[in-house]
């Protein structure tokens, strides 16, 4: 019981009290539900790979984007992480194939653009890429590791993009934070 | 006592019980102090007016922004409220003129585009006006005002932008909404 608990609390957000209600609920539960859980736990150690292609998570190499023959080959969109590119997915607002760095760059955490897929991305682009969107994260290090590649990419005569940054929908002028008025009006695009 | 509860449960976010903890602090304040509040609101009213060129509200006509030789006379943008313009400049994003509309069209509430000084705008226009930015709010309401009033602008050859939406920095994509990821892939920008 105490090992569950200790392995329980190494999930981001568990803390003591919650891996010790989950504990219980375990032992609580019929033999079939934990089971299943032990198995999905083993079985997504098993199964998935590093798509050899993208660098994404699946239980197929290439994974299920590469490998969609409908998906637009012309535009590769870089993500930091998988769950990423699934955010993306789920917004519908992509069709391309994407490429995943596995982090970014971090001197604070000695995360070198070495220790990221940034060679596997350039040997993958091909005559038949038009565009790479960088969707790294909009703060200080999504941003530094969106220029470093902006920067191997743009002497080959690519085309590199960046997600507009700005206000969020639904949202206010009066009551956004200063940092997305300065955005937002930085990046006005002009009506056509 | 109960008149002022009264009065002050009128504003906005002030329920019952916050009105009644107002007015007894009120009651207990020193004679200074709450014939103070009682000025301040009484000049409030006296004192503002709405500005002759770009309808902001201030204590002068024409108001500090107008009448401000160091702004950018080229660029207008138009807000639906002062309590917008505020906001931008607060945000030290923007050294042009401004114009504000008093709110947005709003079929449900009755309000059509003639309530709005939308005419007063078009009056505006001089051949030194080289852009208008529409920073209405980034909502169903807001856009259908900036559309109407890009279509009156744009047979004259005036360029009209509109601020940009997207990701907010320090967001990151993983939690994002779908909306706002639809418009920062819509919306993406070429890196130069």
């Amino acid at each position: 019981m105490s090992k569950l608990i200790e392995e329980l609390e190494k999930l981001p957000g568990v803390g003591s009290k919650t891996a010790e209600r989950l504990a219980f609920h375990i032992l609580k539960a019929p033999a079939e539900e934990a089971m299943g859980l032990a198995y999905a736990v083993r079985d997504l150690k098993k199964n998935t790979r590093l798509c050899s292609v993208c660098c994404n998570i699946d239980e197929t190499d290439p994974c299920w984007v590469c490998s969609d023959p409908s998906r637009d080959r012309s535009v590769i969109c870089v993500v930091e992480q998988p769950r990423d590119l699934l955010a993306l997915e789920r917004s519908g607002s992509y069709r391309g194939l994407y490429h995943v760095l596995g982090g970014r760059i971090s001197p604070l955490e000695e995360i070198s653009p070495e220790s990221l897929t940034i060679d596997k991305l350039l040997g993958r682009i091909t005559v038949e890429t038009k565009e790479v969107i960088l969707a790294t994260n909009p703060n200080m290090e999504g941003d530094v590791t969106a220029n470093h590649i902006a920067e191997l990419l743009k002497p080959r005569g690519m085309k590199v993009t960046r997600p507009a940054r700005g206000l969020p929908p639904g949202s206010q002028v009066e009551s956004v934070s200063h940092a997305i008025l300065i955005d937002a009006m930085d990046g006005r695009q002009e009506i056509r």
